[in-house]
């Protein structure tokens, strides 16, 4: 159920990347469930993951191997190998192994991403026999068919692709993510993967990639869980015609800002994804001390099931949404000075109802697909925004029946 | 949708404190929504009340007046009178003064209560109304009519009355509850009376209260929410010939302890009415290192929307509620040590499944309408409870349409 436009974009290829599928028959359905990604080499690579405890097998690897200039990226979706213990982390260095020897690489030059359920054994004999021929189909436009492989719950196919400037010479980025549920800040089930073909060191890749997921999948929320596999990987070639790019510099702060660009679309993506969803909820907190009280106000509101559940039923039950602001923590609120606002109609002011609002105004707007929540909290001059969405029958059906 | 035992008891009366009712057409319904509550002279009276920010009107008034040896409680349901400004705070004023003219008190010796949809203005003429004739059925048998008249989504009556002898006199203690959504630690929706004929000062019953709530009310979550008015309110008339309680003697830790089976069954009654439930669960996390981690680990889980739906849908996907350790904060946790159990069945060992684990056995367990999910931190000695409920189709519909 994708609310809003979702197509899935022209997505321009990244010179030096390569990427190929296959079918391993982890899903037991007809569509590919293994990617390879390759990066030519002198590439660098960054990554962000999960921040859960227990995080998965696969997750351990590619920290780890990220330390060693990886060449091949080897995803598989229908098993998160996640919760498997000893034997998840022998099997995630097998499937590594696995692809180094077809591409006469090093398994410590392969980062293993795994999206699916959690507890299974990961079948290593399947990833091995489907892997060959993603191997042979890798091509720069495998884009689409790689965003295809990596779904699970996902109802359609997610992507982004802009091409910048940098001193005249053309600079692309494009990526795909995957995620539907568990989503939730602190990155969620959810993998994304964009590339450019940018000149650009690691340690400079890794500064420009935290701040972008920050701004960007850590501000998306679904249902509040925050999964064990998460992981955003940014790839760059080098192969552009493009300058170096250096820290801070002017050129540095275009590639910055079209990365957020991108991450931001794939995020968005995820939540128009949302399981169930019917609405895109944009949670607005203006006017905060600091970012993190901003934030901890937007989550508190974007994760009420109460408030979503009203989202679902277009019901300007905007009682819910004050009650979520005052439980939210802020201390020593001045109630008298908060205003609510839902897209641009004031509901509540000096404490409770705006005198103005006639529930009919609120109506129009529940009616919508696309709702802006505004919190302006007359403290500070911090402004934070969360993505999130409602909670209708249809995530129950889809959470209650995934195993099944 | 009842879960489990959810008879009303037998009501013991409690010298002293007497109960009317009467229907001042609040919920468009035939039931009462009006409930006095009449202390005798003398009384001591105690509360704890909601730390949402916003709290309603008659939350702040009620804490303003428990100060001033309060005689009467005034109770609505069918309006919250919350995020309604300075108009909630003259209306709220206004009824306890209408009270207190019927019998002969003061307006500062009315503690109000209300229950219902926020955000709309209490019609105090229709409360002014219906007041005599609550006031004329005031008695001490009146607790099963309150019990009634104070619901608002509940599907049941809820009260809870035990007998406790000190020093060979005995004491009574009787309480009512409401509640089944917005429920959350750190008081939900909820609102409690527990009255008993016990000889107790009132800092005394503060402090006894506080800690009931603590363990009782503050650990339970139906959808993680905190209600805008919230109270529990312990009343003591003194009327039992028992010797007076005080501080930390024997006999205070029976009457404690008795409080305490009290509130835990009034709390516990609102999660079997959690709203759409189909199961109890109890989610005890054991060797933390202190209370404020494993309630933290537990309420985690309990919180959790996977989590919740997959109890829903009798699945025993145990990788959910792993996940959910993992992502509770806890820092430096060994996670080849934690163990987690479904009743007693191991589910989770050394990092991953149980190498006993069979999917049947967790099945089995998955089944039963009550269900104990353990999680054993081997950290340290600390073991908390927290009771939540399924999240079913029916939370879905109960508050999509709940002001339709």
């Amino acid at each position: 159920m994708a609310v809003g436009n979702v197509d899935f974009p022209e997505m321009n290829i990244v010179s030096g990347i390569k990427l190929g599928t296959s079918n391993a028959g982890l899903k037991q359905t007809e569509r590919d469930d293994i990617v390879v990604m390759e990066m030519a080499k002198g590439s660098t690579c960054a990554g962000v993951f999960t921040q859960n405890a227990f995080c998965a097998a696969p997750v351990i690897i590619a920290r780890d191997h990220l330390q060693q200039n990886p060449r091949w990226l080897l995803i598989n979706s229908g098993n998160a190998n996640a919760g498997t213990g000893k034997q998840g982390i022998a099997d995630a260095e097998a499937c590594c192994s696995s692809l180094a020897s077809l591409v006469s690489g090093k398994g410590n030059e392969v980062l293993p991403f795994s999206t699916g359920v959690i507890g299974e054994n990961l079948d290593v004999e399947k990833v091995e026999t489907a892997l060959p021929l993603a191997v042979a189909n890798l091509k720069e436009n495998g884009w689409e068919k790689a965003a295809k492989a990596i779904m699970t719950t996902d109802t359609f196919v997610k992507g982004a692709s802009v091409v910048i400037e940098l001193d005249g010479c053309p600079v692309t980025l494009t990526g795909i993510s995957k995620g539907a549920g568990m989503i939730q800040p602190n990155m969620a089930t959810m993998l994304g993967f964009v590339a450019t073909d940018a000149k650009i060191s690691q340690m400079v890749l890794k500064q420009c990639l935290s701040h972008a997921v920050e701004q960007s999948f850590n501000r998306i929320t679904v249902d509040g869980d925050t999964s064990t596999n998460d992981a955003c990987i940014l790839m760059a070639s080098g192969c552009s015609p493009a300058p170096r790019i250096t820290l801070n510099s002017k050129n540095y702060k275009i590639f910055a800002k079209a990365l957020l660009d991108v991450c931001k679309r794939l995020a968005e993506l995820i939540v128009r994804d949302g399981e169930g969803a019917t609405k895109l909820i944009r949670v607005c907190v203006e006017q905060a001390i600091d970012d993190k009280e901003a934030i901890l106000v937007a989550k508190t509101i974007a994760h009420s099931p109460l408030v979503k559940t009203a989202f679902f039923a277009s019901d300007p039950n905007w009682g819910r949404i004050l009650a979520a602001v005052g439980r939210s923590g802020v201390e020593r609120m001045d109630l008298d000075k908060v205003e609510i606002y839902l897209d641009d109609v004031c509901i509540v002011k000096n404490g409770g109802r705006a005198d103005s609002y006639v529930e009919e105004q609120g109506q129009n707007v529940m009616n919508k697909e696309e709702i802006l929540v505004r919190v302006v909290l007359a403290r500070g001059n911090f402004t934070q925004e969360v993505l999130s969405c409602d909670l209708s029958y249809d995530y129950v059906r889809i959470n209650a029946e995934y195993r099944t």
